[in-house]
């Protein structure tokens, strides 16, 4: 139950972006140009597994299910490999670069200034370019505001991670513009 | 020194802004909506109050002291009051309501699950709304992003307080839609 009436019951996010349009069309706007854009040499499985890793580390139920189904829907992978990420992404079977960037996303998770040079040197020397780390740390930074949004108002989520697995092809194909705002 | 070129020399959040403006615009457009708009019941004194406050929490220098000259600037109070609100906002003389804010936001800023029943409760007998104490969840939440954004990519900030102080009438005058992108 969430701490304000929302005037709606929908979950997560979602209630609190369509309570007040003006911040949840900017919300969405910067979900869908950090996650969903075409023009980004990250790929979209890449920038949603750091949302749902930065979720995880801010336990962060709702967002965490969410993105992790949008990583998996595009990874076409097993859902071991989303846990593994979550719990111990060094040893998982991503590229050393993508563990490079998630090494940046956890230390934004922590603070800015937690943040060392030999991080992003570790980026650039698997190939990652200065964009690449800029989306990085906006999109890790980016979910510290997410999650404390939904956590922060009590929102409610479904259990059921199938829920998010089933929603998430739907998600992909309309992106984040069109979503959240009383659907 | 930022940790990635950002092909401009401009301070804190203002240079990467400049540097990805897909990005920048819709941060920009945030800020306004939260910070700077007038239909709100929060004064734009008290919403400027509240990032100055979670910014001097997460230790980032530029955002506090953007922030607190803002604050100031609406305020139109002493220096002192905006430090006292940052060491101590129980003893600050400021409303009872504003201090049951702050409360709030200092929890979201540690994580969206620390926001306690008894705080929104509190809010409300001070007579917050339904959407102050939103507004308040999503400041907080915002500048746990924009913190770490300028924080993660370690861009520089002018070290002298007083430019803060005399920037913030024009940014006043001009909201946030317009700064931050080439200027």
């Amino acid at each position: 139950m969430a701490y304000i009436d929302l005037q709606n019951d929908l979950p997560g996010i979602r209630g609190p972006m369509t309570y007040r349009p003006e911040t949840g069309t900017v919300l969405n706007e910067l979900a869908e140009i950090l996650l969903h854009a075409e023009n980004n040499t990250l790929s979209r499985g890449d920038r949603e597994m750091i949302g749902a890793f930065v979720s995880s580390l801010n336990d962060c139920f709702f967002c965490q299910q969410v993105h992790g189904a949008m990583a998996l829907h595009y990874y076409q992978c097993d859902i071991a490999l989303i846990d593994q990420v979550k719990s111990d992404f060094q040893s998982a079977a991503i590229t050393p670069k993508m563990k490079s960037l998630l090494a940046i996303a956890a230390s934004v998770q922590k603070g800015g200034k937690q943040v060392r040079p030999d991080q992003i040197e570790e980026a650039r020397k698997f190939g990652a370019t200065d964009l690449e780390i800029h989306d990085t740390v906006l999109i890790a930074a980016a979910f510290c505001m997410f999650n404390r949004y939904v956590d922060g108002l009590n929102t409610w989520a479904p259990q059921d991670r199938q829920v998010y697995i089933e929603r998430a092809p739907m998600r992909a194909k309309e992106g984040y513009s069109q979503t959240g705002l009383a659907k």
